[in-house]
Parts: structure tokens; C-alpha cells; sequence
């Protein structure tokens, strides 16, 4: 049973009640708690030591990286992040300097985009640090982007570069709030999704939910020059998400995952407005158009020699 | 370093905003997010393998217990509890059917209470279960009850019976969720606290969030059954919670912890009336008015033989 299997197993049917209006699935959980203009978006998520980050890595960047990975589902809603909860699983020996620097870089993030840290909780978790956020968020009502909304003929953006993020980018990229927030403000985006698993593997979702499939066009993948210079290369060597050393550069854009870039649809219609539109308010982060949203399921990869269905899945946890 | 200690220098310049009005340090964050008539209730919890529970532990009620925790601090505030995200770290190895439980457990309890759960996340936690609960609640627009509002010659009342409680009690207990909204609904409830680092170390929170002081009357501290039994009797043998074998029942009730009952303060003209009131309210449930508050700081217990000051603190984690 790997994480997906168990996932679907236990959240088969969960409670629910008149507040839901979008539960387990999506990047965020939205609910209606009776605000005029707004919903709420709550998610929460984890890191933790020897599976996220290792005893090597600056303790700052393990707090920013924590707190980045629930402001990018945040993001991948349109929504803006308000307040947060820490919860610190702490082994019996612990440095309290370390924890301290732990939160000094969740905070400077916090800070940044405004998140008020609002308490939480410490406990022992023996054996290795555990770091969860609680995040809460609002999105205008009727401007919550799911991951359901794709429809046959939508055009496949990706802000950024894919692939290699373990070699630097998972502990220092840059949640993509305002760009996502700029995006549902000025296009009618059809669904979107954080990059976490790889695009393989989130893309996958997005179909899923929507009830159809894409065919991606391979020379439009961006592929990062981490990817390019190998994505065997990885700082965090116990890490658990080390990648094997033979991908080649499109089957780690594709599978690497901790990649935190946006993946959207739109019409595509509005694809080449939005791409100049784009262009003039965020000159400095690439965004591309990847492929299309087709009729059936799966992904179709293309290149000029033909088409074949891709069968790379993303990371799958608790692969047995 | 204890865990007070750790806690207090980490959360002495947390980041905040407009929306917090009651950030860390009370059961509940109190966040403002503009709805008309309430105030939203955020809280994260956890229970740990090994710590809160042992491989012996039926999982549904680890499952129980996880959300029912979260359950008595929104209790605390006088709020109702709404949504919940299940944080799920996982050992490589672990059986289906056992965290399948731990969910039955917990939705059982969420649908008693209408909580919806609306998602959450497994990951990987090598050696250990380790289960974090994020809640939201609401609370009518100034009903929230607070720690810090205790005046001088309020009279100090707690429900149930305390001590014991790592016997059973603590797998089992009902979050006192109707008490605490008929309380503040019918009351000026000044403070209040839910029990579960115990009543000596819990009532210094109130003490010290709202600047004063107590004496309590020790023969009004209700001892429970399991106190008196002997609070050396322990299900959970390996948690770390396991207590002395040689506490007085006394000593038991005021220190043993996850009472899980709440303690509250009311105008002493209120005792009376309130008392009265309850005994028609809630027949089956105890409540005792165990002493006032005084100016000062700290806790005086009186018996007759006269008052001496309380040194005695609830559970502390971390000691070193």
C-alpha cells in the first residue's frame, strides 16, 4: 500500500458537515464560516528529519522550507495565508539554539507575507525532529482556484523550472502567492496545483479531478539547469527523497518533485494574452505553456518523432 | 531547559497581523477574519507513540483521544468546533488496518461533535506514530472565554474529577464542549482553562495570564476514584507520562494531568446561582467550587490546620 492507496482508503468517507465546501483533495481544504467576502482556506504539512531535511541542514532553512510548503498550496488556491500554528515533535536531547533558529527562519517567512504565528505546540517525538504548520488562509468567494476545473482544450502553463530542487531550490524557493493571486484576479483560471510531487505525478491530479487528460509537448518543458547538471546531486544524501543518479533531465523535471511552481489551465484562448500579459507584470520568472488538456486520461508526451503515453509516475511515499 | 522555558523564548516576538486578537498562550488563537457575528478558534494538538500512547493502546481510541484533546481546548474558550486536518507521521512499517482504526476512532468522535475533517497529510516518521490535529472552531463575537480575566474574590470552580486520569480516563474522556457554551452563554465566565497539565500547573497559567492569585481548600478539590486507588496504575506502562508510584490521591489530583475537565472563574456573588443552576443543567456531571482568587500570585492550599503555599507543578516536559 503506498501513500496515495492509504489516503484514498482513509479518507473515504470522512465527516463532513455544511462548512465544507471543498475537503480532502484539493491543495487546500475551503470552508464557508459565514464572512460576506470571503472563504477559508486550511491546510497543514510536515517536515521532518532524516525524510525533508537532514542534521546538516541550516536550521533556518528548515523553519522557512516548513512554513514555504503550506504557503504554496495557499497559492495554488489564489488564496492569501493569515495566521499559523507550529507543532515541534522534539527528540529528548534537542539544542535549543537549533530550535531557536528553526523558528527564527519560519518567521522571517511569516513576516514576509504577513502570517501571524499564533502559537502551536512542542512535544517529544524521540528520535528526530518533527515539523508541522497549520496554516489558515482566505481566498474572495467565487476566486478559489480547484484542482477540478480543468476542461478539454485548456492550455497547460508552468511558472519556473522543473527538476532538481533537492540540490538547492526545496529549502530556499519562493512560494508563488502574488503570482497566483495576479493570475485568478485578471484570467479565469480553469484549475491549479503546487508542484510537489513532480509534474508527472501533480498533473496526474489535476485529471484526475477533472475527468480528462493533457498531452505535453517535451520541447516545452522547462527544464532547471539543476536538472541538467544532474539530479543525482543532492545535498540532503540521507534524505529519503534522494533521487536515483541515472534520470535523464526530463524525467527529473517530470519526477523530481519540491519544485513549489505553479501548474494552471486555462482556455486557450486566453493563452497567448495571459502570456503577454505575464510578461509585463512578472518579467523575471519564466512561465510556460506546456501542452494542452485533451479528451480520456493520462498524459501524452510529444516530440517530433511522435507520441507515447507517459507512465513516469511522481514520488509515491511508502512504495512497498 | 523545560518546555515552559522552551516555549516561552520561542514565542516572545512571534510575528503577527490586524486579524489576531488572542495570538499564543491561551487554549486557543483568537483570529478575526471578518465574518459579521464570530471569532475563529485555531488550535493544533498531537499524540505521540511511546508518549501519549504505546503499541498497546486500541487504536481507535489513539484516534479518539488525538481530536478529543483539541476537542477540550476549544471547550476552553467557550467556542464550537468546526473542521479538523489530520497530520499522520507514519513508521516504514506499519498495518493499514491499524491506522484504519485510528481514523474510526476519530471520525466517530468528529461526527458526534459535527466536525468535519477536511483532509490532512501522511508522511513518513521512522520509529513511531506521531498524529497532529489542526481545529478550527468559532465563537460568538464576545463570548470568548480567556485565560487572563481572573479577578481578585472570583470563586474558582473546576468540573469532574480530578487525578488518575493515565488509569483509563485519559483514552475516554468527554470534551466538556455543552458545559463550556451553556457556562458562557448563562455566565460571566472571567477565565478559563481546560485540565491537562494538571490542576496545580494549569491554574498558574490562569494565575499568572491574568495577575493574580489562589487559595484553594483542599477538602473541596475533588479527588477522583482512580486518585485514590492509586495513581501508580498504568495502562500505558512505557509512556513517559507514568507517574510515581508513591503520590497521594491529593497530590494525584492536583499534578497527575490530562484531567481533561475544565476550571473556570466567576464573580463570588455568581458561586451560588451558578452552582444551582447546574445541578439542573447537568445532574450527572460534578462541579466543585474549590476556593477563590486573591491578590498575589502563586497558590495557598487551606485545610484546617491552616495555609500553606502550593510548590507543587503539573507535568512539565523536558526536565532537565
Amino acid at each position: 500500500m503506498n501513500e496515495f492507496e492509504l489516503i484514498a482508503r482513509l479518507t473515504k468517507s470522512l465527516p463532513a458537515n455544511k462548512n465544507v465546501l471543498v475537503g480532502a483533495g484539493d491543495d487546500c481544504a475551503v470552508l464557508n464560516l459565514g464572512a460576506a467576502e470571503n472563504l477559508l482556506l486550511f491546510k497543514t504539512d510536515a517536515v521532518v528529519e532524516g525524510v525533508h531535511f537532514t542534521k546538516a541542514t541550516p536550521p533556518e532553512k528548515i523553519g522557512r522550507k516548513a512554513l514555504a510548503r503550506c504557503l504554496s498550496d495557499i497559492a495554488a488556491m489564489a488564496g492569501t495565508p493569515v495566521a499559523a500554528l507550529v507543532t515541534l515533535g522534539l527528540p529528548e536531547k534537542f539544542e535549543p539554539e537549533f530550535i531557536g533558529k528553526i523558528y527564527d527562519g519560519l518567521n522571517m517567512l511569516a513576516k514576509q507575507h504577513s502570517v501571524a504565528i499564533v502559537g502551536g505546540e512542542t512535544t517529544t517525538n524521540p528520535g528526530r525532529i518533527f515539523l508541522s504548520i497549520a496554516l489558515l488562509g482566505t481566498v474572495a468567494r467565487g476566486k478559489q482556484v480547484l484542482r477540478s476545473g480543468a476542461r478539454t482544450g485548456d492550455a497547460i502553463f508552468v511558472t519556473g523550472e522543473l527538476g532538481g530542487s533537492l540540490a538547492e531550490k526545496h529549502l530556499e524557493f519562493e512560494p508563488r502567492l502574488e503570482e497566483a493571486r495576479w493570475l485568478a484576479e485578471h484570467f479565469s483560471i480553469h484549475a491549479m496545483i503546487d508542484l510537489s510531487d513532480g509534474l508527472a505525478g501533480d498533473l496526474r491530479h489535476v485529471l484526475k479531478a477533472s475527468g480528462v487528460g493533457a498531452e505535453l509537448l517535451k520541447g516545452a518543458i522547462p527544464v532547471s539547469r539543476a536538472a541538467k547538471a544532474g539530479s543525482s546531486r543532492c545535498d540532503d544524501r540521507t534524505a529519503q527523497r534522494a533521487v536515483p543518479a541515472r534520470k535523464t533531465p526530463l524525467a527529473a523535471a517530470l519526477t523530481d518533485g519540491e519544485d513549489f511552481e505553479l501548474l494552471f489551465t486555462v482556455a486557450g484562448s486566453d493563452a497567448v494574452p495571459l502570456l503577454d500579459a505575464w510578461k509585463k507584470q512578472f518579467s523575471k520568472l519564466k512561465l510556460s505553456c506546456i501542452g494542452k488538456i485533451v479528451a480520456g486520461d493520462g498524459v501524452i508526451l510529444r516530440d517530433k518523432t511522435g507520441a507515447r503515453k507517459l507512465d513516469t509516475h511522481g514520488y509515491v511515499h511508502f512504495e512497498k
